[in-house]
């Protein structure tokens, strides 16, 4: 059994939680919080909770469920254990640096890690990759949504007057996308005012933006997401070939699953940092070769 | 450059060449064929043909374009010579015995191979072993077509009468296969008798199949062919995520590139036998790994 622990506890970290709990292969060997308390949280009851993970004893691969910016610094410290890491980091331009640095690390700790596995980045990276080969001469568009932008909606939800607020991000059709703002205002707001705010701020400012004033924004907001990814082009000198993926998600929990997934993978490469088409896929697999083999290829 | 070698040349061996012309890491080392020559064939012309592969001086990779059939005894024969091959050998219930003997004969080789490097098996492997990974617990429907079946379409040209026919395979939904036959006949044949022959031989006996009688079966053939292929299931604990992977290709296009891509990656792997799911993917394309990482993930 792979022993897995969960650092961070937010929504991502839940469902990788329970991702944990349903895999054969694997168990939760605690959960790190910087509180190193499960107070007010129903389900961690009698569950390993700490603030170090050296409380929890052997760990193999720690899952990091905090947000993108603290992965550098939380996976070095674990990689510096020996500890393999995973997590979801999702600063597109930011990748390769973070993988430049942990691969040195993970080599010092004699430990691996496996960077950005998420859905995209992650699995929808994985998609992008086996498309450009099937057809390398052509164009992929990645078509995000309907679902909430977490930066927008901060964005959104920091203008003055705003109680609370939702960033929907629209697909609009070959790699562009609309916005759509949901915003519960203050008593008193102008609502003329904060629209305009938020349509002239530089997250807005580029794309095609809607504002809509709701009573409630708990009432309108949903987790789920999704992206449709087509890619035309040419196989060899032959045009016209055609993918597509298309998927409709629980956003986190998928983001979950993929930690998931990558960390069963990650306890399985030599010392070094990878990003998911690194890795072969059979690697973020429960069970035998054979079987896989036999039931998939 | 990786020095490549097509063997076979009939349809997919033909696109499989366009595929290696084009790949900018890649040079063809010559076609092998049994006749040895290449007259009749324009394109061929200039090229390096012969009937043993040691003519063509260093070959790093064999591009087997035979019938599945002849796959096992070429792979061998190329692989003793330290020559890695690849091919898209297409017996699903045969795929893991021939992983097993030609895992033995890379090793002894000191050569790689990469089996069934088509689209289905092939791509589509890929696509299924990543879906399986998002939402384990879950059903994956492949559905195929329209497009031609080889299989079929030389079943229904046996029927005594038949001059000519195309069998196509016609997605009914949820994995399941309606078959349409398209048939040319020879003079004074009787349509029912040998639609009625076609209906009860084993290869259509338990699908819904519709006979039909055309003036040339040449005029409705075609290499175009599809998939869709579906998931539906859980991350976790969490139901209802769906996944979809739709595509529209020129089937030998297709089948030559990947042939191609795998080419690509099997000279990268330790000696043994892998299917496409088993090598990372980005070992299947061209370029450097951080360009690569960069623009892909």
């Amino acid at each position: 059994m792979i022993k897995a622990a969960i650092v961070g506890y937010g929504n991502i970290g839940r469902f990788a939680l329970e991702a944990l709990d349903k895999a054969p292969d694997m168990e939760c060997a605690g959960i790190v919080r910087r509180s190193g308390s499960a107070e007010g949280i129903p389900e961690l009851q009698g569950r390993r909770v700490c603030s170090d993970i050296r409380e929890l004893g052997k760990v193999d691969v720690a899952i990091l469920s905090t947000p993108s910016r603290k992965v550098q610094e939380n996976a070095q410290k674990y990689l510096a254990m020996g500890i393999c890491t995973v997590d979801s980091f999702d600063i597109h331009s930011e990748i390769w640096n973070l993988r430049t640095a942990l691969d040195r690390s993970a080599k010092e700790g004699r430990a691996a890690s496996i960077i950005s596995a998420g859905w995209d980045p992650g699995t929808d990276s994985v998609i992008r990759a086996l498309l450009s080969g099937m057809a390398p001469q052509g164009v992929t568009y990645t078509n995000f949504g309907p679902g909430r932008s977490m930066g927008h909606s901060v964005v959104a939800k920091s203008v003055p007057g705003v109680r609370d607020a939702l960033s929907m991000t629209l697909p609009a059709g070959k790699g562009v996308h609309d916005r759509k703002v949901y915003v519960e205002l203050e008593p008193g707001a102008d609502f003329e005012a904060v629209s305009a705010a938020i349509k002239s701020d530089p997250y807005f400012v580029n794309d095609r933006t809607d504002v809509e004033q709701v009573p409630s924004v708990e009432a309108v907001n949903s987790l789920m997401h999704g992206v449709n990814l087509v890619r035309e082009g040419a196989s060899g000198i032959t045009e016209g070939q055609k993918m597509e993926f298309n998927m409709r998600i629980n956003n986190p929990a998928l983001t979950g699953q993929v930690l998931v997934m990558a960390a069963r993978a990650v306890v399985k490469q030599a010392p070094g940092c990878y990003t998911m088409i690194e890795v072969p896929l059979i690697d973020y697999l429960p069970g035998d070769r054979e079987s896989l083999v036999r039931s998939l290829v």
